[in-house]
């Protein structure tokens, strides 16, 4: 190795995907952590399941463009097709599936799983990223949908959004299905409805017109006006009698009418589709309607056919999924990432030539007492020491040295103000929890 | 998807690997989150990297074998050769190494990346596993050495674990080269050593008999009595004067003393070498005593020379890695695996046709207070409802229906003692808070 002929291997990681350095990773455990807490609030239980599946997996039920250009699919040593996940629902299905008659209904679980993607990489999309995925199974009507929709609301209320930085959209595949039956549409046609509803904010206004057009004919003018609907009502009020009449449309009005009750602001959006192959009635979507940032952050809907791929019985089911890319933007385009702090609290200084063995036994008394401390070896000037301190983002010094193991009392510093006391080591310890457990509150 | 004709997917995982139902995620969760607990204490920070790594960096520096045999190694769709990592130390290296300049020293790195190998699955080994990985760079002397070591004592001891349930193991890569040196071997012939001595527990005293011959001609019988020296003094007493006065040898006496001194007890142990190609001077490893479960929880050492894979000036470094299946394995032999319980503290059963909504503000001002609450929505009787909640390990039930809300108070339930309390929500809270955060320490 020491030859210098060798050629150096390069500092670079794979294309597309992330190093989190310690300041990236305590943004990363703030996003999902603050995930966490929230779905387990609402009773939600953490489940995972390896990144490696078999890729027949995905062949059922993902969209064709996932399959087929977008997996990191491969064969093993031993022959068989594997792929990383490119997403956890269907790892959810087959984990529910193989347990059906064992769990307690309704079941409701989350994860937060990384999914890899072979995506071309540019702003709010790597290669790899983490989504939280939440879903209950077993209960069929709206108290399901009310509950997921408010766990996404309730998540961007934790990290300090306000109700006016998003948008709650809903919609309904039944209702959807319903519209399209009422023109005689070939399944293939239905399909390709759904494609250009799922893309028209990327399509101009000609170009939608046009494709809607060639596939609708004579019913086209009536789409068109249908998808312009700003709510419900209205959009009923132009809709033909057999979908007035459909069970999607009393799920959406209902829907809407127990969102209002509870508070919660929701739009109905009939464009919204979210994708082609799970879901079959409710469809919802969390958009960030800021200027500069206008993607959806949460999308989810109902989905009550997916154990059927495994031969397994109807299960209802309803969730959610939220990338931690996307979230990421959001958050700092509204400032709502907190100021990056070390999760060590204390850095302890020590004079030069100081005993080994004491500086470690009070180490010792402060991590019992729950302070994270990391301690200085360098032999360096305590000033140097600090300024090391202060690079770490560590917000509190202690300085010890002989005087100090003596009077058993020592100099504490918060770096943030520059305050300083000279304290016993439990005090210390106090006072360092006390301010560093409210900073985080 | 409805017709019948289709062959229905497999129910099975990818072999090999694990998937994490609530149980087996709490006790994962309670596995992971104690290393990360007692790492953060010690002033360690969390960084991660991808799973997916271009494959030369496994080429320079890994053990052939994990390379050549046990890697997960692909070609994606643009022409990249690429490799799920086999281990967390490469990734490390490739970071420190491109930031070199600016990260201020020493570093204190932790990380719990999933790791993948190409194995041959049985008990204490699978394809995936977690590795919890701390490092220490920029300390050349023993107080890195000490650190660490302590860092993996106190995670077993965070477990319950007692002292008399494992054993810490130290050896000196530098004193190992000073006797193959003072024989004069070739450097294949000392690799052919090391590989011999690390597998020396799983051959047969014959076989090492027979293989130290081959290689060490002459010095094998003073060889083999130095493999089984039970203490550094006896080992220097046997070796040749080279060795006596080598470094390695005045490094390992000088750590076992601060060691005993802390009240560490540690073992030498002249066979260990802890694979073939990071190491340079002490290596050691945490052996579990048991019987049942006889081998390393923890293995480290120094490793000086692994940024110069990069071309990056050297830094010193010292660190450990520990594995979830043989810690949960060791954590399982000896008991100390907590009970599982739900993360859900309460269990709300509602009386059938009761009001959604009085549910949903009640729940809300529970999940306020901290508490974590699932709701009934099944229309189920409620004795029912509270089996669901015995049958999740939920610890407490609460009946809701239109008496409570009229009166404000609710029948709180504890289920493991059958203890019942009718309290007003706030009360409730507290109670249930108070009970269930005691239970966790």
């Amino acid at each position: 190795m020491k030859d210098g002929s060798e050629s150096k291997i390069s500092l670079v990681p794979y294309k597309g995907v992330r190093d989190f350095y310690p300041d990236q990773m305590s943004e990363q455990n703030f996003i999902l952590n603050t995930m966490r807490k929230v779905a387990e609030s609402f009773g939600y239980e953490e489940y995972s399941a390896s990144l490696l599946e078999p890729s027949e997996l995905y062949k059922a039920k993902s969209g064709d463009e996932i399959v087929n250009e977008q997996t990191y699919s491969f064969t093993d040593r031993g022959g068989r097709e594997v792929t990383l996940r490119p997403e956890m629902t269907p790892s959810l299905a087959r984990m529910v599936a193989a347990k059906r008659r064992e769990i307690p209904l309704p079941l409701r679980w989350f994860s937060i799983p990384n999914i890899f993607r072979y995506e071309n990489p540019q702003r709010g999309r790597t290669r790899e990223h983490w989504q939280l995925n939440v879903d209950i199974f077993g209960v069929s009507g709206i108290e399901a949908e009310i509950e997921v929709i408010s766990v996404a609301r309730e998540i961007l209320r934790s990290y300090g959004a306000k109700d006016e930085m998003f948008e709650i959209r809903i919609n309904n595949r039944a209702l959807q299905n319903a519209l399209l039956s009422s023109y005689a549409l070939s399944e293939t046609d239905k399909k390709n409805v759904m494609k250009i509803l799922d893309r028209k904010d990327k399509m101009s206004h000609q170009e939608f017109e046009e494709k809607a057009n060639v596939i609708l004919r004579s019913n086209a003018p009536e789409f068109r006006k249908l998808t312009e609907a700003r709510d419900i009502d209205g959009f009923l009020a132009l809709a033909p009698e057999a979908v007035r009449q459909s069970q999607g449309a009393s799920e959406v009005r209902e829907l809407m009418k127990v969102l209002k009750e509870g508070g919660v602001t929701a739009i109905f959006s009939p464009c919204l589709t979210r994708g082609f192959d799970y879901y079959t009635r409710t469809v919802f979507e969390i958009f960030d309607t800021g200027e500069n940032n206008k993607r959806a952050l949460f999308g989810g809907g109902r989905y009550d056919d997916l154990l059927d791929i495994f031969g397994a019985e109807e299960l209802t089911a309803f969730g959610f999924g939220v990338g931690d890319v996307t979230m990421r933007d959001f958050l700092e385009t509204y400032g709502l990432l907190p100021k990056n702090q070390s999760s060590t609290h204390l850095y302890i200084c020590v004079v030069p030539d100081t005993a080994f063995s004491a500086v470690n036994r009070a180490s010792e008394l402060l991590r019992q007492k729950g302070v994270n401390v990391a301690v200085d070896f360098s032999n360096k000037k305590i000033g140097d020491q600090i300024k090391t301190a202060v690079r770490k983002n560590i917000p509190f010094t202690m300085v010890m040295g002989g005087d100090e193991f003596g009077s058993g009392r020592f100099r504490l510093k918060e770096l943030a103000t520059g305050a300083e006391e000279t304290l016993k080591l439990e005090d210390a310890a106090d006072a360092i929890l006390q301010k560093t457990s409210s900073a985080k509150t």
